[in-house]
């Protein structure tokens, strides 16, 4: 198996992400190769008089594509920048994963245009994951990837996070809930309303009903489905309420996994191929994370059960 | 002044009602009149030995609205209920302000069909508030009245949340801040980047920009506004994770003041008078906490401001 990472991207590349690939190789086998995707040199100078272990290989680039950058410009000009590179890897089937703190706007154009997005399936998602009170996490999709969805696209995020539950964390026929104001079906946003009724009547994923944003946490579903605006204040609220409580000196478990850190790493799901992007501050140890939860989605080869699931 | 209590709304009415409101009459001078709708002999019951303070009156009423009843109709068939009573004595100025912890839908149809909503207004919004890492309170609106927002709604939405701010809490010249999923004012939903266009361009009130999710808490505006979606699952989000740290043993003033018990009641602004719901569960603490709050809003005369700055 191979995961690769882009070596260039994020706030505290490229150090912040060679130094969590050593972390990452110190617990994987040698069955598991890192490929650090970025500029030779500046890796060098990070390792210093450190030798990279025989599990980390480098592939050579010279190019970057800055965080502010637009997405589809920067790709098409930058064809040789460590994103660039990466999707061509992972296109090619040379890397089994692509990881990257880097521009998120680049890495989620990078994976429609490059491994593209999954037959049959409306647009693929961003997954998060919300800490729960027994120390499980659900998955919640979409983070981000989609401002307005349409009820279909949030069936569907239903249907491919059900089978990312599923095969990513073992769980048996996840329970599917759809965030919504209130617990009735009538209740709602049009979108949600409209939403709630597909995933009624749908019969490929086991849907419990609405979820109220009081019972994020509360084991009540395995995959949480709302749009990617709603999404994405969940998420931030959670990882913001971590940072003040840690500021205050609260050092609890279930704060403590709403720490950006603990998952490392946030899917693009519904695109051929494993792609995950990382908070642009992720540290050491989040890269770290990302790269095992690269090699946990790798093995569990979720996105051709996604793939099967839509054709 | 006079503030009017349905002693009949909540879980645990009528007795966290009536506790509610002899702990408000302690903290009040006498200056300031409560006034318990609901069954007489129900109140009694709950008095036991005691006799009301002389600042607590009652307004003898038989029917009751139920939680689960259709607001329209229930409000029709039983004029004579607790909330239809108090929405009579507010529309007659007998009443300054009418709270209660009863049916959500009853209270905001009730305001909607005897005070009405003030001219001008699109759409009357439901406030909440969010705590801040200073220790102040922001504003958040709709959280809930309005699931899906037009851009010319939440532009209001800033102007009355300004307002409010302005009068209630005392803020001069208060941030108002729109919440999106990025900083720059091309990202987000379509509504949120009208919306943001819409706000950008009025001189009613100080727009700040977007906020993200991660910005909800650190003192960045004084005043939030979103859809009543969004607004809805942030408030439900807080209230649920001061919940889970209170019953693992944190104690922390940040966590502790997003209990909803701190503010007691959310206001529905934009109507010709002062309405505050409350949440079902509310304790007496609570409910003192909303009477507290009815007088600052009645002392402020918010209402009027909202109703000349429309005009």
């Amino acid at each position: 198996m191979k995961i690769a990472v882009d070596v260039m991207g994020g706030d505290f590349a490229p150090k912040a992400i060679v130094e969590g690939a050593l972390l990452a190789a110190n617990e994987l086998t040698e069955q598991v190769r890192i490929v650090l995707i970025g500029n030779q040199a500046d890796i060098q100078e990070v390792l210093g008089e450190r030798t990279l272990p025989a599990t980390i290989e480098i592939v050579h680039t010279t190019e970057v594509i800055a965080m502010g950058e637009h997405p589809t410009k920067a790709l098409s000009q930058k064809p040789n920048s460590s994103i660039g590179v990466g999707f061509k890897l992972l296109k090619e089937r040379v890397v089994d994963a692509f990881c990257s703190a880097g521009n998120t706007g680049a890495m989620h154009v990078g994976a429609l245009f490059s491994v593209k997005a999954v037959e049959g399936l409306i647009r693929p998602a961003i997954v998060g994951f919300a800490p729960q009170v027994s120390g499980k996490m659900a998955v919640l999709l979409d983070i981000g990837a989609n401002a307005d969805c349409k009820p279909e696209m949030l069936e569907q995020f239903g249907e491919i996070g059900s089978l990312y539950a599923q095969y990513t964390h073992g769980v048996d026929n996840p329970r599917v809930a759809l965030v919504n104001i209130g617990e009735e079906e009538q209740k709602g946003s049009l979108v949600a309303q409209a939403a709630h009724q597909l995933m009624k009547a749908t019969k490929k994923y086991n849907f419990i009903g609405n979820l109220e944003g009081k019972e994020l946490f509360t084991d009540k579903a395995d995959v949480i489905v709302c749009d990617g605006f709603t999404g994405n204040v969940i998420l931030k609220m959670g990882e913001s309420i971590y940072d003040i409580l840690k500021s205050r000196g609260v050092d609890d478990e279930f704060v403590n996994h709403m720490n950006y850190e603990a998952a490392g790493g946030s899917p693009i799901l519904g695109v051929n191929g494993n792609v995950i992007i990382a908070h642009g501050i992720s540290s050491p140890l989040a890269i770290k994370s990302m790269i095992l939860l690269a090699k946990r989605q790798v093995e569990s080869d979720v996105y051709t059960k996604i793939k099967q699931a839509l054709s």
